[in-house]
Order: structure tokens, then sequence, then C-alpha cells
């Protein structure tokens, strides 16, 4: 049986069950959406694709690429202290593979769901798997965190545990690791990362710079910093670590676990900064949010990122963060 | 030298040249951008992707590439009657190729300028080369133009000629049609295409469907006709056919340059419907815009799509437009 492009989208992505947005004049299945923008409010967008074989291992379940195709957006809008409101997604597709199809849908749809995301339009297409997606959100005027609000004396702070993600991805080349339950806990934080999107909206207007963790706590700090003209000092030993990664860790041996919860990113945690005043109100608002909020270090005039042991020894991580070009980029150039 | 994906997007694609627009709070370079629109408008989205090899030959120039990646999208918001106002890219790329990524970025910007349009963020991943843009337009509240308006009585019309870009493709297969004036013509039409996006502001208070021609006037009429509840009678004889479509025609025979002028698509023409007492006024609006506007057939109670011969012989189409899907739906499935 054929199944067509515009048969696609009908079949896999309408979705009639869930109501639809009173802010969608009209969703999929014209040239174009067309969308309301409430008057007292700002646009926020975000694109990312994610590639089959990079940005996630081709065995991948179809319904973890559907969650975190729209989680990732969803934590870029969360960064920028935005609501959700719609989605596009661009799918290229190697073929029809109706199963694939129904769980990669389903999850993202579902997700979307939870949000109150509407996914407004799109665009299928033949080729190797990569999924593109742009997320759309709305916040007051003038209320958009950026990384270039970071201030001297400022505390630098992150939501819930770092290096969760990239512990599982390590472990999973592992067969001796795969059936325990703290592998099980990290490859759900890898696979299913949850966008601090309620956590944002809580503590927007008073964070004075915010990214989220997507490249590793230094590569994201590190771009607060250059964006804001400051520096920083990182302690390294109060990095929160989630249990599972406590149980696994050695599986890796110091310092190269402390490496991963540093650089590994995929985390989709927050990274802010705050004056110091305002600490207690941002841990109440967090707490209140069911989300953990540690201090990891302080804003200095700078410029650039000191890492230190506890007892004042420097750490020198291994590296700074993922950068999709950079194997390439030394061999091609 | 290695080049970050940071560095990527800001040597290639941030332009300070150009002076960014008003409603752009913050374009490129942080977790997303932040923007406005104006409080009396709606705003219009498309996403479409570009996969190497599917929707343009591996060897098309890298400028062709970039100029009909936004070309396309502009030519949707014509369709929705909607004005430009900024892009977004996801850009995947094998490696890094300066030179090829200089020409794509060039010709990108310099149709953007042409229109207005800020590419206000995007994201650059390596993969198999694939190009997915979005292009957000506005459009007065209510004033959009959608495929679901024809009513019957109407007459079908299409803006400037068609079947050029695909004569384009079929005679670049040939080593004897290369070096014609024709071809370089035909050429032209299917790697810069035109999107008609003045045309549509001028008539869009006046036609009652509009729909840009992108898979083939048999199946973008298709649409009109389907989500209007209509048919429609089409007078193939009356298709608007340019000098060099019928100077080059002939190496097809017909019937086949008949259905490559109703089924080709890429020209990214314009087809609308309007009732007929509007139609001096739009033919005369579109004139002064310097465009062709034909009169192609009328909307009748339907259903289905009548093409008909001037003597009122029966044509029948070989095909009814670009299915991206349809040649694996038919293996794989």
């Amino acid at each position: 049986m054929s199944l067509s492009e515009f048969d696609l989208i009908r079949e896999y992505f309408s979705r009639p069950g869930q109501p639809p947005r009173a802010d969608v004049i009209r969703g999929i299945g014209d040239d174009g959406a067309v969308l309301r923008v409430p008057a007292d409010r700002e646009l926020v967008l975000s694109l990312d694709t994610l590639v089959a074989g990079v940005h996630f291992p081709l065995d991948t379940p179809p319904a973890a690429v559907g969650y975190k195709a729209l989680a990732v957006g969803l934590s870029d809008l969360a960064a920028m202290g935005a609501e959700p409101a719609w989605a596009t997604l661009a799918l290229t597709l190697p073929g029809i593979d109706r199963q694939w199809l129904k769980e990669f849908s389903q999850a993202l749809l579902q997700l979307a769901g939870a949000y109150r995301v509407q996914l407004v339009g799109g665009d299928t297409t033949r080729g190797s798997l990569a999924i593109s997606l742009q997320v759309h959100g709305f916040i007051p005027r003038g209320a958009a965190c950026y990384r270039s609000g970071a201030q001297c004396g400022d505390l630098v702070c992150v939501t819930g545990t770092l290096g969760d993600a990239g512990l599982a991805l390590r472990a999973g080349n592992r067969a001796d690791c795969q059936d325990s339950d703290d592998y099980h806990q990290l490859l759900a934080r890898l696979q299913r990362p949850q966008a601090r999107v309620q956590e944002a909206l809580a503590i927007r207007h008073l964070v004075h710079a915010m990214i989220d963790i997507s490249d590793g706590l230094l590569a994201d700090l590190g771009h607060i910093l250059s964006m804001s003209g400051v520096g920083a000092c990182l302690h390294v030993d109060c990095v929160p670590l989630s249990d599972p990664f406590v149980g696994m860790r050695d599986i890796l041996g110091e310092p190269h676990w402390l490496n991963v919860a540093l650089s590994a990113g995929d985390d989709y945690e927050l990274c802010f900064t705050v004056s110091p005043d305002q600490l207690q109100t941002v841990q109440r608002l967090l707490k209140l949010a069911g989300c953990r909020c540690t201090c990891v270090g302080e804003i200095t005039r700078g410029p650039g990122l000191q890492c230190r042991h506890e007892d004042g020894r420097t750490f020198h991580p291994a590296g700074t963060g993922y950068d999709h070009f950079a194997p390439l980029a030394s061999t091609d150039l």
C-alpha cells in the first residue's frame, strides 16, 4: 500500500483528539500556518536538528527520538524564559516504516500535549534520517533571559544533576553495565531529557543570565561568560551528581567522571546567574517546582573560567564541550 | 584551521552589513531568537527541506541551492498572501567546505536582503547535505489566502509560465541541449525560481483560494479542489508557456511536453481562483507588477478535475505531480 506525503502527515501528525489552541488560526494542511501572538508578548523561536548516528545512536528507539526532538527545543525555550506554544517539524526519512512513524509521532505528540504545544506545520522528505524541529513560545515584552546578562558578583547555579546523559552514553558501550538499575535511570536521562520549562517560568524574573546545558556545563557557561564579558570561578566539587551517576562513575575513574559531569552535555538542565541576595528566593521557587538548585560558582571580573577543588587546587578539565564539527574541521581543513 | 559551529554561523550567516529589522529584538547567538509581531498582524510560518540528490542534483551550484532554499519558502508565504519578515536555517553538512559555504550563504543572504528578510536563528549539524529553512511573515488579521476558499463559478488563473523548470531538468540529461540560450533560460527558472511575493500582496484581497505551484499545476490545483470541496475544468491549450519552453519542447514530443507543463512542478508560480467580475482588476494589478496572468479554467460543482483541449477533446494527463515518497512507498510497503 502506498502512502503519500499528505497522507503521512494526516495519519501520523494531525491528532484530532487534542483540542486545538485558540491562537492557531490555521495549522497543518495549507502552504503555511496562520497564528496569533498575544499583543503583550514577544515571540521566541528555536530550531534544532537531530541527525541519526550523530546526535543519537542508530538503534535508539523511535519513541526516544520523537520525544527528544521536541524536548531539546522546549529546553531552549526554557533557557529564554519562554512559555511553549507551537512546533513545526521537518522529518527526513529513508523510507516509510509505519511502526517507526507510529512510535516516533506518538511520543512527540504526547510530550507536545503535556506542554500544550500544537504541531502547526512541517515537511516530510526522503533522505538520511534527520529531524529538524522548531519550537515557538511567548514571553512578556522585555522579559527574555539572555546569555549576556551575567554580572560580576553573581552566583552561578544549575538545576538538577549533571553528567547523567554522558555517563549513560559511555556505559552503553560496555556489556557489563547494561543490566543495572543505575544504567536504566541514566539512560532515561539521555533518551527522555526533561526540559526545565516550569522551573524557568518560575525564576525568569530573578535571573541575570540563563542557558540550557546541551553541550556541557563548561561550554555553556563559557557562552554566558563570553557574551557577558565576565569570567567565573567554578567549584567542581559542588557540581550536583545523581545517585545513579555516583553508583556507576567508577567505570570511568577519576578525573574522567568529573570531566563527563562538566563537559558531556545532553542533560538539558539550566545554568543561570543570580545576585547573591536573590539566591534564597530562587532556591525556594525551584524547590516548590520540585527541582534541585545548586550553587556551583561565582561570576568574576574575568576573563576566563577557573575550575577549583574545595581545597583550592586548580582542576584542568579535559575538554570544554561538544562541537559537531570539531573532528571534521581538524581533518578536512 | 578548525572552524567551530559558532564560528561557522558568525562567519557566514551574521552579515553585519545589512541593517537589522526593528522587530528583531534578539537574532542569532542565544538559545532562541526574540521577535515582535505587529499587534494587527497574524504570523504565517512555512518550513521546507531540500535534500541533496532528491530535491536538487548533487552538482547544483551552491549559490543555486542557497537561493532556492529561501525562494521556496518565500513562495509559500506568497501563496498565503503574507509579507516576508524572518527566516531560520537548519543546515546539515557532510564537512566544512569554505568555498561551498561562502557561495551558499552569499546567495541566500542576498535574496533575503532583497525581500528585507532577516536570518534570526538556526542550527548547523554534520550529516548528509540537507537544508531545512523556515520562513515567517505577516498578514493582516483575517486576510490569509487559503486553499479552501474556491467557489463554484470562480475562474482558475496562473501567474507567469509553467513547465520551464521541469523541461530544464529533463534537458539537463541530454548533451545535445545544453549549449542553447533556451536551455540556460529554463535552467535559471529551475535554479533561481522567483517567488511571486509582490504579486501576491497586490491581489490577496481579491482571490478566493491560492496555492503556489511547487508540485505541478494538476497536483496543486487538486489541493485547492479537495480542500474547497469543488471540481474544475482545465483548458490545457490555455496553459501559459514561455518562449524557451516552446523553443525546446520538441525534444520531448507531444503529449509529453504538455504533461511536463501540467505536472512537473518546481516553477513556483501562483495558482488562484477569483470570481469572474474581479478578473480584469486582478489582471490589471498583476500587469502593474510586471507579471503575466492567464485564465486556464473554471471551478465547477465537481468533484474532480477535467482536462480539455480547445476542440472539446478530453486530455488524459500522465501523472498528477511529484510525491517524494511515491517511489519508495510502492517498493517498501
